[in-house]
């Protein structure tokens, strides 16, 4: 088992391991004193992993709750969020108890930001099930749900208390969700760690998950000790993500997270180096290691669709929006422009460019 | 005007004075660019005091837009809280507009929260319109909703930018809301300032009303960055609360506030006499204080009526509560007490005791 130290505004270990999900409490027990603990899970998630992780937090000593929402993206609002909070109400959790995030990114995103609010704040325990939510929402504190208007347009900063990673709960989720992972892992890799990047253009993957999550919780958390509130280098992290939002939000959700980050760096990476601002060209590169791994790369929509949902996002500031831009593979910076720019830059996104 | 500087995880400026409403926009220029500005105001507030606000926001450069919800405690919900939010997001506030909260506790409660949330934190500023919101919740950076379960039971620490009291807004207010903000001021002498105390035991108020909140929020402002997050020394602010938030919630908040917290700090005081917890008698001259100013000190509800709602009240931890305990007027400290104990001391805080 790896232990990776992240060093925010609260101090906490990601563990990443096989077979981990076994002791979680007593993981848990090293750094929270036995007390009430309330497992928020999904329905996929519920009949595969709750019963582990419950015998063994009973083990180290915790009581056990529970609160099962409907598995799904569409759960990710505030009403799932009222419900948990006043289920820990009626439960009388106080300030010393604690949530566990049993799940993938939307059970971990809206466990955290209820983590977040009830009581004004208590711990939580990040225990991710899929390979996006291990190397991505599960590290960094970032807590949301989506509002009507946009996708985590509502949610706190607020770092959990322990993060354990078993990767043999990647063995249960189907090849479409193990591809949003692949989609992150590969943008860890574009924006700063070549090598990485280059395991997925050629190398296999299946048997070391473990280094790959570990690889990818590194880079994050080196971001993350050094920007926690997103200002600056932790923007790196949104690669592709700005367009990728726009496209789930225009599908309806349909589009996966995966897909959309996918086909939103290869439109970046396209505009970038029609843009002249490469130093060498990326984009052929990145959509056939996408690709190999099952990824959209292609937008199903056009620049004045993408536009309009962009101008909703929560990355823009005022009348500037800042985008990563790949220079070449294993290296990305940050770029801000005039918002007036951004159709211009979707265009060329959409075209193929040199490939 | 007075100008109070704050010191917590953001530094902001609490302005008292007269008439200073009229340049509210200039005092948010001295700390925001000009920006969207979104007005959270309750129907009661909108009429008396958003046409100033937004005649001053307008001339200093800032766009205005206006969120009026129902006047009442009863608002103060996920509901109102959900709209507000999504309000911003139509309008595409972005991370670097802000929200200015116009009006008493429930809308500065509520517009910080939806402040900590949009976007994970966008900044506001503070405009109390009441006396209790001027010295209470609209300095420290507690935000919060109601729950079903109990009142304040999710929110968040997210600090204004800046805090702008007009005390010449308090004399639109009405006797039974004046009283609450009375209430309040009295409870900041007898924690911590027995000359403030006693200007309510003997003095007049009405002409010195911005000197009394300079008191009072100086009085905050010390507790606050001392302990932001209220895990030590803030927790004397709760002086008469767990028992006047038991009251309120017994009562359907048709008890208001300060009349809660006014019977709730008389029954600690007897509670704390009769266990000889106190270096001199307080009870009497405190109740005298409160009634004097036309607040309630007898309780409606029996002890066992009471313990149940206490028990669901947020300030407890595990199996122990802290509560204030005053020594002497002018003087409390902090106890922690077992749950256990809890109806004991309620039943003595009942009784008259030696009055």
């Amino acid at each position: 088992m790896k232990r990776i130290p992240v060093e925010a505004s609260r101090k906490y270990d990601v563990l990443v391991g096989y077979g981990i999900l076994e002791n979680a409490g007593g993981y848990c027990r090293e750094v929270i004193e036995p007390c009430k603990a309330l497992i928020i899970t999904d329905s996929n998630v519920e009949p595969l992993y709750s019963d582990t992780v419950t015998a063994s937090l009973l083990n180290s000593g915790y009581s056990v709750f529970h609160y099962v929402f409907t598995a799904g993206e569409r759960s990710k609002n505030i009403h799932t969020l009222t419900a948990i909070l006043e289920f820990a109400a009626e439960n009388r959790f106080t300030r010393t108890d604690i949530f566990v995030a049993l799940g993938g990114g939307v059970t971990g995103d809206i466990a955290g930001l209820a983590a977040a609010l009830y009581q004004r704040g208590i711990r939580y325990v990040q225990v991710p099930t899929t390979f996006l939510a291990a190397i991505d929402s599960s590290v960094g504190g970032k807590t949301a749900i989506n509002l009507i208007a946009g996708k985590n347009l509502a949610g706190a900063f607020w770092q959990p208390s322990l993060v354990i990673c078993d990767c043999d709960t990647f063995k249960t989720l189907p090849d479409s969700v193990f591809a949003d992972g692949t989609a992150e892992a590969i943008k860890y890799g574009m924006i700063t760690e070549l090598p990485l990047f280059e395991q997925f253009e050629h190398g296999s993957i299946s048997r070391d998950l473990d280094n790959i999550v570990t690889s990818c919780v590194n880079i994050k958390r080196r971001l993350v000790s050094r920007d926690e509130y997103d200002r600056g280098a932790r923007q790196l992290l949104n690669f592709g993500h700005t367009i990728g939002h726009a496209i789930e939000k225009l599908s309806g959700y349909s589009i996966s997270h995966g897909n959309a980050i996918s086909i939103g760096m290869v439109m970046m990476s396209r505009a970038a180096e029609q843009m002249s601002m490469t130093r060498e060209p990326c984009s052929k590169r990145l959509s056939r290691a996408l690709e190999r791994h099952g990824l959209e790369t292609e937008c199903p929509y056009k620049a004045g669709e993408l536009l309009e949902a962009v101008l909703g996002d929560k990355k823009r500031s005022g009348d500037e929006i800042t985008l990563v831009i790949p220079t070449r593979p294993g290296k990305c910076r940050l770029h801000t422009v005039p918002t007036g720019d951004i159709e211009r830059i979707l265009e060329l996104g959409l075209k193929r460019g040199d490939e």
